[in-house]
């Protein structure tokens, strides 16, 4: 397989050329903020950028934030996070840029698909895979492949509820939603209530945090314990085998995934305590080599 | 199939003798408190009745309230609801005092197999059955069959966050969890803390709305709403096609489920508007139904 994965986020687009499951090249841009076309615009340029004088590329897989439809390959609903996304056509609009087939999916269930098959989620049945970034994303796989539910918002838990108000609305608005507590700009929201001063951006929490600061280690703390309380509830309810967490804030490490883990085992029942907790394995690679597996349902080896 | 089905719940055990899907002869009893020796002696009653100058029974069907593995026929785990209930021998303590073939499993469930195959689930693909009574169950089908995950936990509900503190606390003792919300105690107990004076239980509470008491209706109002707002995180996080409401709180018919249904909707994100909310349509027959339809699985039909 020689394909391009590219995940889309709410800042940034990232781009890999992939050969046999290993990103052999690597390109990345900022997210544009004036709407969809000029998003599509920055994707092809990056795919351009990497089949230059590269290997021929058989399929482009494109991960991608809000309700994916899969099938269609347009983007049913999405919150400001990607302004002008809603409604998007993801897939229609790619290849008539690119000229290659194009595989669309949610980007959370694309990292879902890279960690069962290259990374945390091996061994494990039924698994919800977490990223907490600039919002907070989820995916289900089962038996190794990522659902998708008939309406394709399978594993959305951004919206699940928590007793706490969040220091940044959810990105529908409301502020007692998990993204409101949990995503990277809530822990840094969250700091700078605690911390008082100009306000500071995730990075420079955890630099703080790795630093000494202890307002910024309670801040990490808190989330990742509302976010462990949260994982509870569906743990038993969904009687999940593990949760890898992965996404850009997964970089805070234990810090963020001890209280998770902890909170999880003292809110849990017990025949559901000690739920495996997994740091997703594949990084920050996982978002674009699972878009790259995603073109292996083109080629007919998945789905 | 002449079966019996026995309902065991936090307050009374109902049991029916059911021929080809109908209940011909009801008994119940109120549930013993004195431990789980005492609960079996009073469900061995219950059956010995409904046998006595009947027609054979080939099978007893137990719906039972916690975390109940129905492969082993055991209780793998219970809150105080019922005291004595964490660990009960359940299948073999009644196949030692009926000598009948006993299939058991959690209550929810068994009522979920009722609405699947008699009721208010028919025609839907993936479901969440509600049951709030003493406490808030919950249990999914799938193509008209309930799911019960590898640790017998799915559907498991009531340890859900809510955003409110609840007017009494949960079955294991949080105060910030569905049950301690949306039960039907406690909407009893957030009705008191409206009204003032000496506490009263739900029928008390449902006859003084019906009389035009505003607090009561209020006390039901919030907490269909609340449930309405947790239910709209998990249709959207499962991809749910429908939600069946039932259980001895669901005789507040309207004034339960219209809060939930314009609570789930307001709280969700456009591909899953609308989703169905649906009086469990076999009420209070349904548990027991649901129990004596698990024997169908010894007599090798389902499963």
């Amino acid at each position: 397989m020689t394909a391009i994965g590219v995940d889309i986020g709410g800042t940034k687009i990232a781009a890999g050329l992939v050969v046999d499951g290993a990103i052999v090249r690597r390109t990345r841009r900022a997210t544009p903020r004036l709407g969809s076309a000029a998003i599509f615009d920055a994707v092809a340029g990056a795919v351009a950028e990497l089949r230059a004088d590269g290997p021929p590329v058989t399929a482009l897989g494109i991960g991608a934030p809000g309700i994916v439809d899969p099938v269609t390959g347009t983007v049913r609903s999405a919150t400001d996070t990607v302004p002008g996304w809603h409604g998007a056509e993801v897939r229609a609009e790619l290849a008539r840029r690119t000229g290659l087939p194009v595989a669309v999916d949610n980007d959370v269930r694309a990292m879902a698909l890279a960690e069962c098959r290259l990374g945390a989620a091996r061994g494990h049945d039924l698994v919800l895979h977490v990223s907490v970034g600039t919002g907070v994303g989820g995916a289900f796989s089962r038996g190794g492949v990522p659902v998708r539910g008939e309406r394709a918002t399978a594993g959305e838990i951004a919206h699940l509820l928590v007793p706490t108000r969040g220091a940044k609305p959810c990105g529908c608005g409301r502020d007692d939603h998990l993204e409101a507590v949990a995503s990277g700009p809530a822990i840094a929201a969250a700091y700078t209530a605690l911390a008082g001063g100009e306000p500071v951006e995730l990075p420079e929490v955890e630099r703080r945090m790795r630093a000494g600061d202890d307002r910024a280690r309670q801040a990490v703390t808190a989330a990742g314990a509302l976010l462990g309380r949260v994982l509870s509830g569906l743990v038993t309810a969904l009687d999940l085998d593990a949760v890898v967490v992965g996404g850009g804030a997964a970089r805070l490490g234990a810090a963020l995934l001890d209280p998770v883990a902890r909170a999880l085992d003292a809110e849990t029942r017990p025949p559901q305590r000690r739920t495996p907790v997994l740091p997703a394995l594949l990084q920050r690679d996982g978002p674009v080599l699972g878009a790259a597996l995603l073109t292996t349902a083109i080629e007919g080896e998945h789905r």
